[in-house]
Parts: structure tokens; C-alpha cells; sequence
């Protein structure tokens, strides 16, 4: 049995998931570029490979066609836009995904960075390595006002964290219902939620932007707004003016529009921005490389 | 009946606790200076007072004398060092002071500094503003050990919120026992609780330093030190040492031995520096003000 591997760091911060691979005899194809394959290089890694734990790289019915062995597709994440899921199935291979993987990792890094900014740390720092000793006084999490966009997987820990803290969580998701709600949060309309909202966390899907002028403008002033769920879900231009207005007093980017971003947001030292590395953890990277070995063991029928 | 308000921003950033006692009828007198004020200043302050909010002057033998109609002293915050509690015995005086106020917002900041500092949160912000794309994996908090020192109100309060996390918690308190533990934690000798933390957290009290040359020399390579404590706690050499050879990766201190602190730890970017604002949040200053106002008005039998 011959599995491949396409992701371009498999293993990089544990061998765990490799060596449960290694335990069952499975021979093991590495990424030989450390980077994301093209269509060429992913159908030449796949000869006589029976299963992929597989990365970005493109996986349609061409590839499928040149690789007849390949049974099954382990996405080592959640996004699956560069899996043909049609093709596979006619092929005849099971695919499948590690959607719990990065819930911990985002949930604690929307957690941190609505406690640096509600409580100043980064002015405060910056003061302090250039010797000046300036107290100011900053907001707590506690009975603040969080409004969580979007109550899946994410949201829903994110929601447990701030409920951890003390916080009034507000909640806005059109397909969740009063009943859906875990932690005794309250839930909104949008326009009343952003209305009395401190904090705004995005943790939705879509193409379309949820904040926009519009938005901003019936929002409380110094509000503070955190994205680490899509770029595209706030106006970018609309954002840099609530910013110019202190209308929002503080924000936090982990995923832009277009990637790497060098956009004007890194002009504003009250945003906190971060190069999508919401899921960058060791312990997140380890459970979702598991996972998707589990998986592929599961689908290649090679656990009982 | 006449109430005297010593600390400098009282009431600053909610009118709560002034309009408690105003809707008691009672005269209140504030501090007119914006600062501490000396002992001649709070002898003349008193004159006539029947209960004070306390801040950090001296209240003393000879103050008391001088202010025979005082009968309360209600301290808004913790310490009491300024508070001759025998002197004020003596003179009939009863003398409280908030415990609790403090306690969620410290705790707070605490999970806050672990989590900039285990995500590597300030470099990558630093980076992204330069315009330059830095992806690194940090670490998280589940799974990671956590080593309190001091297991008192705070202590327990920041076990909960790492444990929240799904940390693994360990106490070291000589005055604790496995019974005390809240949280499932695993209570630990000094020496190994140092030999297995990635995250080492100081709540304890006392003047002796606890964390020297000899203790960093058996911590783990790459450890997180956090002091929201006492500045004395740790040996500031030892810990400049220690950040030099990267035994210790990083380091939060919101309290330093001199204050304001000037010193050698503001050249290093790997230290995040606060001014002792742990306790500096809204909620954190209206709950200590009203529990002070509560004391106060209990103390003077002016509540049923």
C-alpha cells in the first residue's frame, strides 16, 4: 500500500501522524518541492499511489484519469475548492476533510486579539521599549457586548471562550435558531446586534461583504472589529474610513482580499493585522494531520 | 455624615459609585490635588470626616489623632502597607478593603500575555505594517504546560481560564494541598514544576525573589515567563541572562522593582512591557469602587 503526500509540511512540527503511517507498513511518498504541486507535478506524484493526503494543489478528472490506483483524497484542512468532488465520485474515490482541525486554533486567536485590543497592549508596549511609562485605562471582557457573526464550528468555540471571560455574547447567524444556542447567548437581527455590539467577530462563509459602510455607520463608536474568517467579508475601503472617523477604534485582519497583503491597512497602528495564521499552531497542525490519516486509513480500509 | 474620597480618579470612568452615596444624602469630599496626598494634606482632608474611600497616603497614629470624628477607612484596591491597622484599632476606627475587585482583570491580562507570546502574535503584527508576509507556526494553549506559582484568589482565577483553554495546570504553593485544587490541576514541587513548564505564571506574594539564576537554569528551553505579581519575584539579571541564551523565549512584566521602570528589558523585542495596568480596566475599577462604597457604608452602620 502506497500513500502520497502533497502537503508541503507534513509532519514539519511532529512525526505522530507519520509514524502511525509507518506502523502499518504503508510506504509514504513526500512532497518533493515543498511548495503547493501543479496539475503536471501531482499526477506524476500520484503514480501507483492508492491514497493522497492531499494539500491546495489541483485534483480534477484529468488527474483522476492518469491515476487510476487513487482510492482516496485526505484533505489535511477544511477548504475543498480544489477537489473535483463529481469527477471522484465517478472515479470511484472516496474524499473527505478535517473540518474540526483548526476550530481551537481560530477560536484562541480571535480570543487573544480581542483582549489586546480592548485592553491597549500595543500602545502600551511600544511606550514602554521606548521608556515611557504611560497608564491608561482599558476595557475588560467582562459583560461587554461581543457580537459573533456566524455560529458554526468556530463560532460556536469562540462563543465558549468569550462566555468563559464573562462576556455578554450576542449572536447573528440566519440559519441558527434560539434553541441552536449553547451558552445562554442572546440572538440578534444583524442591525440590532451591530447596533450594541463593543466587539464584532466575523466567523462566517460567503463571497459576499457582511460589513460595509452601511454597517459601520449604525455601529457603536470605538467599536473594535475582528476578521479571521474571509477577506471578503468587509469593505476595505469602508473600513479605512470608520477607521479615520474613530468610529471603529480598533481592528484586527487575519485573511485579506488578496494574500500576501501590503494593502493600506498597514498604515494604522490600532490595526492588529497577522499573515493568516489563525490555524498556526502546533497543536492544530498535529490534530488535522491526524485526523486526516485516520481518515484515509479509514478509506482505504486499513483499520478495523 | 461626611464621606472623604483620597484616591486620585475616583469614580473616572463611571459615576456608579459617587451616586450610591449621594442618593444617601451624604456630603462627599474629594480629592482636590489629582494625586497622593502627603500626611499633612490628608489631615486636613479629614477634618470633619466620618468615613474615607481610601488610596496609598499615610493613615497613621497621628493622622487618627487629628481626625477624631473618622471611623472608617475603606481602601479601594488590596494592599493596606499605608494603613496603620493597630494605630486604627486603637482609635476605634474600622478598616476594610476590596479583595476581589482585582482579580478577573489581572487574570485576564495574564491569559492575554500567554497567548501574544505563545502565538508570536508582536512580530508578525511588526512584520505585517512593514508590508512583509511572515508565516510561523506558534504554539497554542491546549495541551501546554502551565506552571502557576501562587495558587491565592488570582492564581485560581488565571487556573480557570487556562484550564479553559485546555491547558494542562500545575500549582506550586507551599500553603496548598492536592485537596485545594478548583480545577483538576496537579499540584508540583518548585523544582519540578519548573522542569516541565512551557508557560511558568507568578501570582504569589512576598519580598524574596523566586525565580533566579538556578531556577532558569532548569527550566525548559524556549520557556514563557509571565509577572503581573511583584516586581522583586523574579532576579532581573538572571532573567536578561537567561533571554540571552534563549533559555527563556519570551517574557511579559506588568511590575518591576523600580516603577517606572527604565531598565535593560525595554531593549528587548521579545519582552512585552505593560505599566502595571493589569488591574486597569473599567469593570475592574467600578467593582473595586462600589465594593470600597458597600464597605464603607456597612462599616458606618449606614445600610439596613
Amino acid at each position: 500500500m502506497k500513500i502520497g503526500i502533497s502537503t508541503s509540511s507534513f509532519a514539519a512540527v511532529d512525526k505522530a501522524p507519520l509514524d502511525i503511517l509507518k506502523s502499518k507498513g504503508i510506504e509514504i511518498v513526500e512532497n518533493p518541492y515543498g511548495r503547493k504541486l501543479t496539475e503536471t507535478e501531482i499526477i506524476s506524484h500520484l503514480k501507483g499511489v492508492n491514497g493522497l493526503l492531499a494539500g491546495l494543489e489541483p485534483l480534477n478528472e484529468n488527474v483522476f484519469k492518469s491515476c487510476p490506483e487513487l482510492k482516496a483524497i485526505s484533505r489535511v484542512g477544511i477548504g475543498m475548492d480544489n477537489v473535483d468532488l463529481a469527477a471522484a465520485k465517478t472515479a470511484g474515490i472516496k474524499v473527505s476533510n478535517t473540518p474540526e482541525g483548526p476550530t481551537d486554533a481560530v477560536a484562541e486567536m480571535t480570543l487573544t486579539a480581542a483582549l489586546i485590543l480592548s485592553r491597549s497592549i500595543l500602545p502600551a508596549n511600544v511606550a514602554m521599549h521606548q521608556k515611557q511609562w504611560k497608564k491608561s485605562i482599558g476595557m475588560g471582557l467582562k459583560n461587554l457586548n461581543i457580537l459573533i457573526i456566524g455560529y458554526g464550528r468556530i463560532g460556536l468555540r469562540v462563543s465558549k471562550l468569550f462566555s468563559a471571560m464573562g462576556a455578554q455574547v450576542k449572536i447573528c447567524d440566519p440559519v441558527v435558531s434560539q434553541d441552536d444556542l449553547q451558552f445562554g447567548e442572546e440572538l440578534l437581527e444583524l442591525t440590532d446586534g451591530l447596533k450594541s455590539a463593543e466587539i464584532i467577530t466575523l466567523h462566517a462563509g460567503g463571497i459576499k461583504p457582511i460589513l460595509t459602510a452601511a454597517e459601520f455607520e449604525i455601529m457603536k463608536d470605538g467599536v473594535i472589529i475582528l476578521n479571521s474568517a474571509r477577506g471578503n467579508l468587509i469593505n476595505e475601503d469602508a473600513l479605512s474610513e470608520a477607521l479615520d472617523s474613530n468610529k471603529v477604534a480598533s481592528a484586527w485582519l487575519d485573511v485579506f482580499k488578496k494574500e500576501p497583503y501590503k494593502g493600506k491597512l498597514t498604515e494604522y497602528d490600532q490595526v492588529l493585522l497577522t499573515p493568516h495564521i489563525s490555524t498556526y499552531t502546533v497543536q492544530c497542525r498535529r490534530d488535522m494531520e491526524i485526523a486526516a490519516v485516520n481518515n484515509i486509513l479509514r478509506d482505504l480500509e486499513l483499520v478495523k
